[in-house]
């Protein structure tokens, strides 16, 4: 079945916000098994919203929609869906008392307008929603002679990522007899270009599980994908896949694996946090061009707090030394972007902060502070422990991108630190 | 004239990347005063491309497309747009010699496949690529009678986003005898239906300049966007009416203004630091639920290493006590989320960093850990120079959301350094 996203929202079409829902649900129909060919962006002006949706169903056989059901939208993209269809509106009651009880949770009053959103096409199922009040809804029926799905959903990502999860998915799992599942393999230290050529012949023979790498911003991910009557089939084939490639050429590139989108997305520092949690460790850092980025990053993850104690930012020469001790000879004799001064960092921040490991960073991110020794991109690290220490020097090429050389460097502090854990460093 | 956007990507459709393409494209467009009513993205199908070119040039002026420019994409974007207008493709050697001296300059070889690269519709203009090797190319005749413009721009963000500054926006510009030009002013304090509500009788007047409110991530945003024939006209244009807007209700919530999109983009930070630098005072953080995001934040900005010295992060309450010198009883009687630790945790990362101003700030930033008494979302704030100490207690409403409430803290956090400086707390 081919599916599509259609985008409601003046502020997308004006570019004030970024389109991440169109992102996100791509990735997740893509996951399920579906093809797609075209994503629309469209304002919420009645006419071209009809036009929108019936161009849609013209050319896929499901259209999933976002945004345009908010309580000043005046409903027109359920409206629009409904003309397509040719259903009438009604008031849904139950949907009324969803939304006043959502209200009451809040504790904020109900408004007239929000009244609206509990207008509904006849024959809709209706999706409640648990994160904020318009509901989501799928209509379903013939259209010129073929069956048509249309699942509606609100715009805002805090409330349509969970519910396509919990309400879209299991919807569209419904209309095919067969179960997905994904299962990512997270490669550190190979581009992308790197991966799939060497994965290109299993790539090529292989049809259900499918096999496809990703280049997310500072890793690899192979997707494999495997459909089949049975979960728990799925899973095997899966992991036979898995296997396989595990044993292949790629296999010392791969530093973990995750089956949801969350996982994935914070697979480095969910790792990191894993493997310190196995061996009952804490955590800190000391940090000089990223300036907190690797402690903010570890403090993102719910429950960090069992193994991150802390850190020293410790952007000044002078934090390095009375903070850290770093000694003044070594910032006066190799600088503060140097293997000894990040020695001395990592050693500081566990001793200041009293955590079992610490990592540190020191380097130039730009776009000013290059040399021709000391270019920009290059990033001291050093890693400290009950064994001593650790350190190395990187050079990243994105000499023009100043968050992209920190984002780069953080993820490479927390490699370090899982290859450090794993008796690799 | 109506402008629409097309990004070309079999990466956008399965979710892969992000189109941020789009969005820039998007702002940009509007800020020029072009009206814009679709977006689409499509795969590098060549039938479906037409298609899609095709759609574009009848219901707009103007197409802006971006992606399949790359060495592999066989041209099939510049050739589907090449046949909608008519046109045959020629090899163009000053391209060839643009790309081939772009490899030199990074020390790679050209590819045999990057010479598709220089392949370019008749009577096209090109725009030579800095930043990477597709050249961007604008097209432009007589389709059904009246005239139509295509722009193609590569689909990497850092080849995009400089090339529409520097090449597709005067070409938009020369298309229009007006010059356009806009002024942001940044609130903090008051949403974006209340803003628009107090504004509403200014923007339904005004027709040039325009006003629009915008709701950012933690701020509101309010564009004024002026149209004349000289610059210096339209800035006139654009001051007076944010003159006016100061004089009016909003006027208080006001802290900045930018006219340009990367000042809008960090105006927060960038307000704190100018306002720092300007007292040639020095910052620090000392950060609980934020966990370094502040200083990370900071950081961000090129050149922050006159005003940032540092920070501490203290995660575990016994950071809070041996690096900052939090008293125990402190902590044993207020507990570490109260604005007795916070103003602690202030003063002490002062003294133990060095700087003129320190700000604290100590949460509950969920999805655990919130009490009936402290619930998720509360967090309190310290500051301290040598004035002495600030506190205060927000309770952020975002109550499910991790991620959003250590955003706002650290905006919440910014914003009291910029309070304080200014003589208000």
């Amino acid at each position: 079945m081919i599916c599509e996203i259609i985008c409601v929202g003046t502020e997308l079409l004006l570019g004030e916000i970024i389109n991440t829902d169109g992102a996100f649900i791509a990735r997740e129909i893509a996951a399920l098994g579906f093809s797609s060919y075209h994503q629309t962006v469209v304002g919420d002006n009645p006419d071209r919203l009809r036009a929108a949706v019936r161009e849609g169903l013209t050319r896929s056989d499901i259209i999933i929609m976002t945004g345009g059901l908010g309580p000043t939208c005046d409903d027109i993209t359920k409206v629009a869906v409904a003309e397509v269809f040719g259903r009438q509106m009604y008031f849904d009651e139950a949907t009324r008392d969803d939304i006043e009880s959502f209200f009451n949770r809040i504790g904020r009053e109900m408004t007239e307008n929000n009244l609206s959103q509990a207008m509904i096409p006849e024959g809709a199922t209706i999706f409640y929603n648990k994160w904020g009040t318009a509901p989501g809804i799928a209509v379903s029926g013939e259209i010129g002679g073929k069956m048509k799905y249309a699942i509606l959903l609100p715009g805002p990502p805090a409330e349509c990522e969970p519910m396509f999860i919990e309400c879209a998915k299991p919807y569209l799992e419904s209309l095919s007899s067969d179960t997905i599942y994904s299962l990512n393999l997270h490669l550190y230290g190979i581009g992308e270009s790197g991966a799939e050529q060497i994965l290109r012949p299993i790539m090529e023979e292989s049809v259900n599980p499918t096999v496809a790498p990703y280049a997310c911003e500072h890793e690899v991910r192979i997707r494999i994908t495997a459909r089949s009557k049975s979960l728990d089939d799925a899973k095997v084939m899966c992991h036979e896949m898995a296997d396989r490639i595990r044993a292949g050429e790629v296999g010392e590139y791969i530093y973990s694996e995750s089956d949801t989108p969350d996982d994935a997305k914070n697979s480095m520092v969910m790792t990191m946090i894993r493997e310190l949690r196995a061996r009952g460790m804490t955590f800190a850092s000391a940090e000089s061009c990223t300036a907190g980025m690797i402690s903010a990053r570890v403090g993102d993850i719910p429950g960090a707090s069992d193994v991150l104690l802390g850190g020293i930012v410790s952007y000044a020469n002078d934090v390095k030394m009375k903070t850290l001790g770093v000694p003044e000879e070594v910032l006066a004799s190799h600088g503060a972007v140097s293997e000894e001064c990040a020695s001395y960092m990592a050693k500081g921040a566990r001793a200041v902060i009293g955590s079992d490991i610490a990592v540190s960073v020191t380097g130039i991110a730009g776009p000013g502070g290059g040399t021709a020794e000391k270019p920009v991109g290059m990033v001291c690290f050093g890693i400290a422990d009950k064994s001593g220490t650790y350190t190395e020097t990187k050079y990243f090429r994105s000499k023009s991108d100043r968050s992209k050389i920190r984002r780069l460097t953080t993820a490479h502090a927390m490699m370090l630190v899982i290859k450090r854990l794993h008796g690799e460093i």
